[in-house]
């Protein structure tokens, strides 16, 4: 754990400059507006250790897998993120020394991310001997036009006279840190001095998929008026410079506009003039005129979605961080893009989507988005069908098999025990459809296109079972359930309920589906009655002597001990076991069968719930950042409300504290959600089905008050809890919810205030 | 399948030459001497489509792993079978043309390897318009000196007049095809033009294994004198060339006398001196002279190993040749040393050695070659237990384990499910000191050395089983049995049994063992109750119902069916179907419960022998070059007459019928034991115990006399089984053996006769 900035409820801010803490900070303090993001790298370059990145939402690279033993059904290529080309530099000198904070000496230091605003500000002395000269730095990428940044830089001599240099750079010559052989994955295909302009495509490849072209420009102003420096240019670079005379008490601030412009919008030969046409667009306004654009759409937001929370500054700050970064990830803007693990924030992970967006981000999204931003994410799985039938084509099975990792539906991850022993995913993704469905009351995509994504899930799924004669029971052999410290098991409970599940539910869905769906899909009656017998006579491990639903088929053969009989010293486990003996260990390393518990949470009773919490939890180690949340949740449901505590710090400030020593890589963007649905599905006990939705709230220990609002089919809900319990209706029709046992009946405008 | 050479008894001869099937001959037509080796390319070059190799036992690469996803416990690189410098080449050319048999035209092509001497020719006539050359190749590796490679070409103008030019090359620049990046793997070291030798050092690595450093040297003769041509040097390679003038009838004949010294053996600044030294060794005979020497100990090797078939030619010379490759890449010489998958014939697979050795080719050796063979095989794992010890480590684990794949102990592998999995090799590779004490009746291995490898593995199992309460029994889980086609499964009915053996003869070896063995073991009592313990309550799934073992847990679970239900364009499995649908399936690559009954022969009854055969064999698709031997002797035993024949042809003439499509990789040289232990072991009924060797022959259909030779305990004892079978006791003490129910008491010299 490490904490590297200030306590602030609408602030990250730091006053210290720690260079080995260098990529911490660089992580913290990354933004992004969908479109694009970038880690906290400093404008001027940085001579110490740092992990530079620049990222191109859906811009990214085929790598050719490697193995060391090839096997039929291996993806031929891993989806790289890309390290993209660099558009923040602002190389400076003052009288002939480059501005360095690994080298020169600084003061009163400081650097903040502005959450309400998306803004990175940073501001230093630079003191060179007699010449001290201040420097500010601000950022941002508009959120209004989202293929401008715009960056500005002012520096005030403080004290002596100083020659300061400043050359602003486009940078195209960059490179992955993860790549094999220090690769570079773009080639130079222009530069236009005079338009201030690079263009670069990434290398060819040999897999079939595309690659992206992408054109960079700039524009300098100062005080609003455009100005033009000496430009140069190498091949994939230009760099454009100014110099600045300085007596005491001067200053200059210069402003750098930059617009990107990629191939998946922009066709290669038109990306000159749609750049110019942007970059007229944004200069038709000031700085400081697109800032107030900016951050009128995240004021917005913000009123929509904010948790405040009293009584715990710490807390308050760590809520609103993962708010933030996931909203600067995705705010649905384009359904062609999802939610990698690392957002725009690191280069690790492959692929721009994994199962968790459905299962930890879209029930969050739902309550704190207009739900046109889930049905993105709905749509780009949709979209990428033709991809999850190659999938299953490629294991010899029928339908469609969403990917664990992908930009493009197909799969390209290459560890055999994840890709395709984890399966599971191909019933958790569609079960967003379910969510969606239940929590909007929109069933129009369920009735359309969602039957698609059904159909062809049920369909890989009855090939994928196999039927035990001896058992005399539908079985799934062969899986790596959520809990990745086993795989290859047989009859992974919550695998085998989720399959369950979506064949039940697409059974329950057909009939009402769109005529065109059916003519499309042509289920036929064999098929429904094939789907059914599975449903009738799917195996699901139980034993009940214990009470329990057992994870897979020889759990209970395994030396079962409690996380606490581990010594300390020992974990986290994937720091310190051999795969081997955490293969082995009956050690959980997130929800496994209490994940189905929360997913289909209306169809256990209590004592079901309490007896597996009670089994599986002393067993889970929480070494995946989606494992508090959801033990979180099922605690506080469970009257557990110390234990619900607990699992919350964890989850609450991951990156913020850099609880899991790995923050440096990137951010946890996909885990961010995880502390919103301990608050408002934990402490606050929201649940909702097709009727409606209800709360059972208490006050965690420590804290004086809650509140959040939420969006529910076409209304802002707010709630506060502190002593009392106060529900409001901010603006919608009238609704009734449910606060543990009582109905509370609202109208636009009108609060309620309960108690326990 | 595909043949291209013709049958003979003890030739391997072809009379064409297609360019297709160059990688086919070369494999072939490898040849070794346990130093060292070479696939059969041509000395003049070829521009066609070829696999060059050179290989020099024991000098090897460490490559860096990569895999996708790093777990705790991988091993940091994989050791890579080294393509090392060729000392073959001798280019020529003809009035200016260069000879190259992927662009000349050719007629009378031969090429025979003869089997009896070790000799590989070659003869061809060169069709240059009005100029017709002949040529004639030989060569061969001395098992004599082992250090020598003799190498001669002859050409005789046959019409016209010819310039021949030939220039004798040692070639350094050599690289792997299976290198990720066309790496070298060779740094020249220097090159010496007068005494015609270079000097080459392996790379530098970072994982702290040797660099090996090799001198090759030439020196070249005319009619048994020393002659010296013009000498060119480039970093790594030297070149002397040599011209003729030939008139029509005319003819040169060029001997090319190669030493090859390696670190391995000489220190760097003694290689010089030292291979002047054999080289003077070598030429103080003539090329014919050194020919009958090496003739010779092959002479004496084959009278105490030869197989004769009468009735299948094919069969005659398949079992001939499999003898030979054996012997051209282990007799013992050095216990450094072990037997590659792949010997000397080619690059694929990393690794000297695999548990293949101990369970497929002791067992053949035991009887075949002098008891000093199989000691040095037994001494190699001796002397890499400080690599087991790590490797256990490596796993959190106590005790050593032995590698799946390896140079010097150290596991190199990376595929998890092989190398931390498939384990049973731990018990299997000590069986092998089970089966030279039982054979050889010496103990004086067991007692002292062997009891380290006993004691040490014994220690690993003790620490590697689990004890499940539910069911109070010891359990081994995440395994991969012999049946690579499934992996980490639980309780694995041969792993255990096989762990449980191992518990078991340690135990009962254990107060056997001499004082300075126990002294330096220091096994408490604690320690021997703990492994009789495990032996007591082990876990072995069984299914009283169908009378049969259980290969794993789950096993039956599975949708069970033989290989007679797979469509025929699906096989092999492991070419047409995904590695998800393998795995899931109930088709069992080669002998799993089976191998343990073939282990330990003589614990269970007829009975159980025949309806775990009944019930495995059906379902096995023998996609394992070791499987097919494994049952042809079960089935041999089970009077199942047809189906041992059967699978005895599977694998009797693998490589030369490139029956599995893939010997242009190179021979299958660890299951080159399988057809001899299916004649002997199988047909012959061949077993043995502490108290002697017995025999239940049959006649297989078709074959009208067969007869082999073993070595028992200091005799030799012939075997002729035709209508009648004749036991021979050729040299030695007085012996009874049993045949059939019968006591049959020889005395040297001695033939009895018998019928069934």
């Amino acid at each position: 754990m490490k904490r590297i900035f200030e306590i602030d409820p609408w602030k990250l801010t730091s006053h210290t400059f720690n260079k080995e803490d260098k990529r911490l900070q660089e992580s913290m303090t990354s933004i992004g507006n969908e479109y694009m993001g970038l880690r906290g790298n400093f404008e001027e370059g940085y001579s110490g250790d740092s992990l530079k990145g620049t990222y191109y939402a859906g811009v990214w690279f085929p790598d050719k897998t490697r193995v060391g033993w090839w096997k039929n059904g291996y993806p031929d290529y891993f989806g790289k993120t890309l390290n993209a080309p660099s558009f923040i530099d602002l190389g400076i000198t003052i009288n002939g020394t480059k501005l360095d904070l690994a080298v020169n000496k600084i003061s009163d230091f400081e650097l903040t991310l502005d959450m309400h605003q998306g803004l990175l500000t940073r501001s230093f002395i630079y003191e060179g001997g007699d010449v001290r000269v201040k420097f500010e730095f601000t950022r941002f990428l508009s959120v209004v036009i989202r293929q401008a940044a715009l960056i500005k830089v002012k520096a005030t001599v403080l004290s002596g006279s100083a020659k300061i240099a400043v050359a602003s750079g486009l940078n195209g010559r960059v490179y992955n840190e993860d790549s094999n052989y220090e690769e570079g994955f773009w080639d130079a295909l222009g530069e236009d001095a005079g338009a201030r302009s690079i263009q670069l495509r990434t290398k060819a490849n040999n897999f079939g998929t595309p690659q992206f072209t992408v054109l960079l420009k700039e524009s300098m102003r100062e005080n609003n008026e455009k100005v033009e420096g000496t430009v140069k240019t190498a091949a994939g670079q230009l760099s454009e410079s100014f110099t600045y005379d300085l007596g005491e008490g001067e200053s200059f601030e210069l402003e750098k506009d930059v617009i990107v412009v990629t191939s998946r919008d922009v066709a290669d030969a038109e990306q000159a003039a749609e750049a110019q046409k942007l970059m007229d667009q944004l200069q038709a306004k000031s700085f400081d005129q697109n800032l107030a654009d900016h951050e009128a759409v995240w004021a917005k937001r913000w009123e929509s979605c904010d948790v405040a929370i009293d009584g715990d500054p710490d807390a308050q700050q760590g809520i609103r961080f993962n708010i933030l970064q996931l909203f600067m990830t995705y705010y649905g803007q384009d359904p062609r893009l999802n939610i990698g693990p690392k957002g725009f924030t690191g280069e690790k992970y492959g692929g721009a989507t994994y199962w968790d967006t459905e299962a930890f981000i879209i029930p969050m999204y739902l309550a704190v988005a207009p739900k046109e931003v889930t049905h993105a994410l709905l749509e780009y799985r949709h979209e990428q069908l033709p991809g999850a039938f190659h999938n299953a084509r490629q294991q010899g099975l029928k339908g469609a098999l969403f990917p664990m990792v992908t930009f493009n539906g197909i799969e390209c991850h290459n560890e055999w025990e994840i890709t395709f022993e984890e399966i599971h995913r191909n019933a958790d993704i569609p079960f967003a459809i379910y969510q969606y469905t239940r929590y909007t009351g929109d069933d129009s995509y369920v009735k359309d296109e969602g039957m698609d994504v059904l159909v062809s899930t049920a369909r890989f799924w009855a090939d994928r079972v196999h039927f035990s004669k001896r058992k005399g029971k539908y079985m799934i052999h062969g899986v790596t359930g959520p809990n990745e410290y086993e795989n290859n098991v047989n009859n992974n409970w919550f695998t085998n309920t989720m399959a369950r599940w979506l064949l039940s539910y697409t059974l329950e869905r057909w009939p009402l589906a769109d005529e065109a769906a059916k003519k499309r899909l042509q289920v036929s009656d064999d098929e429904l009655a094939k789907w059914q017998d599975i449903v009738d006579r799917m195996y699901l491990p139980e034993d009940k002597e214990l009470g329990i639903f057992v994870q897979n088929d020889t759990y209970l053969d395994k030396d079962l001990r409690p996380v606490s009989s581990i010594p300390a010293d020992q974990l986290p486990l994937n720091q310190h076991w051999s795969w081997d003996k955490i293969l082995r260990s009956p050690f959980i390393k997130q929800a496994d069968v209490l994940q189905g518990i929360y997913f289909l949470n209306d169809r256990y009773t209590k004592e079901q719930k309490e007896k597996n919490f009670d089994f599986y939890e002393p067993m889970t180690v929480h070494e995946s950042s989606l494992s508090a949340s959801i033990h979180a949740i099922l605690a506080a449901e469970l009257g557990k409300q110390e234990k619900a505590m607990d699992l919350y710090k964890r989850t609450a400030r991951l990156d913020l504290d850099n609880y899991n020593n790995d923050t440096s890589d990137g951010l946890h963007i996909t885990s961010m959600s995880g502390s919103w649905l301990a608050i408002v599905q934990g402490f606050a006990g929201m649940r909702y089905n097709e009727d409606g939705v209800s709360f059972a709230p208490f006050l965690p220990k420590g804290w004086t008050r809650y509140s959040f609002k939420i969006n529910y089919r076409g209304r802002i809900l707010a709630v506060e809890v502190a002593d009392k319990v106060k529900i409001s209706l901010l603006s919608g029709a009238d609704l009734t919810v449910k606060v543990w046992d009582q109905e509370v009946a609202l109208k636009e405008g009108q609060t309620k205030c309960l108690k326990d």
